[in-house]
Parts: structure tokens; C-alpha cells; sequence
């Protein structure tokens, strides 16, 4: 049960939308921006990013949803999005994003989890500037994003099926419009 | 040394929003948002919140920084966050304030860790489902900064002293114009 008083029709981070306006006006637009705005990586590979950051911090709602986002928007469909939970580097994706994602992972640790060591890996591959401040700033975000739908014990969907449609909503229509 | 290029006069996320634009305007209407727009929770009171997280992830531009905005905000000045840094529960706030500080701790851990007797403290104390919600989600964004601010490496003056002014500034201007 939600430590505050939400509309018990809307799940996760929407009910929070519904809740506090103010606040859920630049929360949209950040995730727009990041996962939806022009970008060398693409919407896939940024709901990757996302949900693989939310895995990591066991958010059942935004590692279901970002996870379909993905799922919708990525060639093999969910089984990359899976894949990249169980172990990154065995994941279908290109040696860039991998070495993105442990940079993303270890931002979801700390942001001094950082090091040089693993910038270099992911420029090695390719990664440009933008793509790190990205990846780093994606990770951060989802460690608010996670903690604010946990952290007020907002009602998620246990059952990963469930997100299909809201998946395929987010692909579509983006974050503006929550 | 940053992990991207930056501009080497600008620390912190100053660096970063003047890196990123397209982030950096979201980012600023989030803190504008929750530190600046209308509240029962002053506005000392909720940068101290700010500069209490940041000082538990050991984020020395953000808790310095935010430290200096509650210090130029707050009665007691800067003796009132370093008793909170130290030990919430002996920091000369209200009641109230501190079992809020509590839950913004927990969700600095995870979201998980805002347990149902956390949030009954606070509300004994007076506590609204707004200020709740408002303090969770300021916990949850400094996680977001702090790892953005600390996982590109940016620059950070290390003596308190040197935030003294930037304190005074944001106090006065906000978080639009950044």
C-alpha cells in the first residue's frame, strides 16, 4: 500500500504524476529528453540503459515498464531486454553498449564507481562524449526515478505480461504526455 | 580531472548543464520545482534535506553547495548542517524536520528502505502526504546529482569556504537561471 493517499487506478510513477503536478512536469521532460530526444544511441538502446539500471535496483515497476519500452523498440524483442538483466556481457548487443551498460551499472552504485578505466573501455569502443554524459546521466536519473515510485510504495503490476501495452504506449507517444 | 571535456572554469554541474543544454533545462525546472516553488516545508529546511543526502553520498559539490544555500536560508546558519551532517537527531531543527531527514536517509539506501514506520514518525510529528512526498523525491533527485555531478568527475572546490557565495547566489536566484 502507498505510504500517501493516490489514486488507486494509476500505477506506479503515474499515480505520483497524478499527485504532484508541479513536479511531474520537468520529471517528464527529463525522460523525455534522455530517452526520446535526438541521440546517437538509440531509443532502444537508451530503455536499455533504463531498465537495466532499474533491475539492478530491484523497482519492479520501472525495470517492467523501461524493460517493455525496450523489449517494443529493440529487434529481438525481449529477450535482449533479458539477456542484459541476467549478464550484460552476454547480452545481444554491440560491444559499445555493453561497455555503456557498466558504466550505467556502475553509476547505480555510486557516481565515484566511476572510473577512468571503464570511460576508456566504452571510448575504445567507440562511445563518443555525449553518449557517456548520457549513459551516466540516464543511470542517475533512473536512481531517482526508482527510488521515488519505491521509496512512496507505489502499486506495481507483479507480472512482467502486463506491461506489454504500456510498453508499446511509452514507444509510441513518449513522456509528455503522462 | 572530468571524465569528458568540460569547460575548466565551471565546476560541478555547472559544467555539466553548460555541456548538455537539452538536459540541463529539465534538471533545473526539477530543483527549481522542489527547492524553490511554493511549500510548507521552507526553503532552508528542504536545501538541508538536499545537502543531507549529498553529504551521505559523499558528493562534496553537491553537499557543499546545498549545504551553503542552507546555511544562507537557515536561522542558525551553518552550525544547524553540520549538526545534521553529523547526527540528525541532535541537528536544532523541529521534530518534524528530523524524522523527515530520516526518511530521506532511508531513501539515499534505497527506495525499499522507507518502511511504513518512517513515514508514521513523521506523520506524528505533523507531517503531510505533500511534505512526504516532496521530501522522498528531493531524496531521490540529489541521488540523481550527485551521481551526475560525481560519475563525469566534475571539478569541485574542496574547502566549505569556497561555496560561500555560490550559497548566497542560488539562494537569491534560483535554480532557472543556471
Amino acid at each position: 500500500m502507498p505510504h500517501i493517499e493516490l489514486d488507486p487506478q494509476l500505477p506506479g510513477i503515474r499515480a505520483l504524476f497524478a499527485f504532484r503536478p508541479e513536479t511531474a512536469d520537468p520529471l517528464g521532460r527529463l525522460a523525455e529528453a534522455l530517452l526520446r530526444g535526438p541521440n546517437s544511441l538509440s531509443v532502444g538502446e537508451r530503455e536499455l540503459i533504463a531498465a537495466v539500471v532499474s533491475k539492478g535496483n530491484d523497482c519492479t515497476f520501472c525495470s517492467s515498464s523501461h524493460g517493455a519500452v525496450a523489449a517494443a523498440a529493440l529487434d529481438d524483442g525481449f529477450g535482449v531486454v533479458e539477456a542484459a538483466w541476467r549478464n550484460v556481457d552476454e547480452a545481444p548487443v554491440s560491444a559499445k553498449l555493453k561497455a555503456l551498460l557498466w558504466i550505467a551499472l556502475a553509476v547505480r552504485e555510486s557516481g565515484q564507481a566511476v572510473t577512468t578505466e571503464l570511460v576508456e573501455a566504452a571510448r575504445a569502443e567507440g562511445a563518443t562524449d555525449v553518449e557517456i554524459h548520457d549513459t551516466v546521466l540516464i543511470a542517475a536519473a533512473f536512481c531517482m526515478y526508482n527510488r521515488y515510485v519505491d521509496g512512496l510504495a507505489t502499486v506495481a503490476p507483479p507480472v512482467q505480461e502486463a506491461y506489454r501495452g504500456m510498453g508499446e504506449q511509452l514507444l509510441e507517444q513518449g513522456y509528455l504526455r503522462l
